[in-house]
């Protein structure tokens, strides 16, 4: 997907609120955004959103010096996501079909994004559980469970810290052998790390890869030689969230992205509300 | 007043809202939105807020190609609020406290003010007289209509085309000889100059002035020499509008603004709601 106009001034929101949830100080704030601006006025609008969203949280990380600003946000979300696994799991297990509730929990662990909006709190959550079990998902969730049901070979991509246990109960839903989990190479915002994967026990379940790449998104050509050869000899792809969706809609492979919508932009884009619960392929 | 952090994304929000107003042509649009990044990214914050607005319109009439953008826009609600003015003149001249409610009215008028928000219509105006006439005015009213009274030489600094009707209103209910209203130099968004001052005849009850300068607000240093004479010799001035508000506050003279409040940073800064009607000193 394309830098739309209506992304720019969101990026730029996007940057204060990055650099003033690490620090308070003016002076760096004012370097961040300076430097931000710098490099959007000669930014290519046919790049997707998170390259600059990449950029604006390198950013962040080097004038603020902290290497991963975001480390409590990510383990606190884990930790509540794990306190809220038993129950979740419950819901799925007594309910008449499996595959179908632990989808619609998928996507409402993507509600835990703090690149969208920074302040995600846990009521926020249990509001987003309960509406995604009630709500009408947006796409083709029958299309989805039928290619999840022949796919041999899946590529599971996820996003958040905190939404990769949500995405643990869909994984337990599936064979565990077909399965590789991605996750992203390096922090950026409360994306999901290897750090992330083995805290949820997610390593546990199925092989789990790292992308290689510090974007808060799947920027292809810049990921790893191994994340592009699982990528490329998948089957099935599962992409979670705005960012994976803005990166790889376009690509020519069998994507379903399992997404909350959060900005205006996206929802244009797919024709749709802000707040809906997709299953887009 | 300094420009805030907030202020950024919503130059840019602007820059943008001001561009696609004049011409859907992408690469004008994309042009526009990049000098003005360029340039705000080595901008001074401690300039006030309406120096940006200034640089804005100026690349939107540069790159568009057109010197007055909002002229029509001027020109209808000019001709909107003079339709007005005999029913809002009937208002004042039935009310208890004729210098209140024409205060009140010329305070309403400040809600044509294409630089907050571009898409202001008729009801919106309507709206806004009624609510002036019941609301609570923030600020110290009843000091400014005392001042009104032992003044002797007051500069009246108009903002925008339309709301002039409403000044002409408080300023026919004040002795002609002792006012003096200002308008811009050159056209900026929909701010009044010296064309639509004529159209509403407020040329033909008070002198009027123009401030020599194309910046959305009263940027002293760069307005004429005999403006600045006006400024430095009255007793009492009276400030339309926040741009107006933004670039002379912290002025040492004794300036009293109205204004509706239409931004989170100046309800912030003067310690109000967005939507309030304002007398400040």
């Amino acid at each position: 997907m394309r830098t739309y106009f209506d992304c720019i001034p969101c990026f730029i929101r996007q940057a204060l609120d990055a650099v003033m949830f690490v620090t308070l100080n003016e002076n760096i704030c004012e370097s961040v955004i300076k430097e931000v601006l710098d490099v959007m006025s000669r930014m290519d609008l046919k790049k997707s959103p998170p390259v600059m969203g990449q950029y604006i949280h390198r950013m962040v990380r080097k004038f603020s010096g902290s290497l991963d600003p975001y480390k409590t946000v990510k383990d606190r979300f884990n930790k509540y996501a794990l306190q809220l696994y038993p129950a979740l799991n419950e819901i799925i297990e007594k309910s008449s079909n499996k595959l179908d509730t632990a989808t619609r929990l998928a996507i409402a662990g993507n509600v835990i994004d703090f690149g969208a909006n920074n302040d995600v709190d846990q009521a926020v959550v249990d509001k987003t559980i309960a509406l995604s079990l009630s709500s009408h998902i947006i796409g083709n969730m029958e299309h989805f469970l039928k290619a999840l049901d022949s796919a041999e070979n899946i590529l599971y991509i996820g996003d958040n810290a905190g939404e990769i246990v949500f995405d643990k109960l869909l994984i337990e839903q599936l064979p565990a052998d077909k399965i590789t989990f991605a996750v992203r190479g390096k922090p950026v915002i409360n994306d999901a790390t290897l750090d992330d994967a083995v805290a949820t026990g997610i390593t546990e379940l199925v092989e789990v890869i790292d992308n290689g790449s510090d974007a808060p998104g799947t920027v292809l050509e810049e990921c790893s030689e191994k994340f592009r050869r699982f990528f490329k000899d998948a089957d099935l792809i599962i992409a979670k969230g705005q960012g994976n969706f803005e990166t790889l809609s376009g690509v020519d492979k069998n994507i379903f992205y399992l997404l909350k919508v959060k900005c205006p932009v996206i929802a244009r884009h797919i024709g749709c509300d802000i707040g809906e619960f997709i299953v887009n392929n």
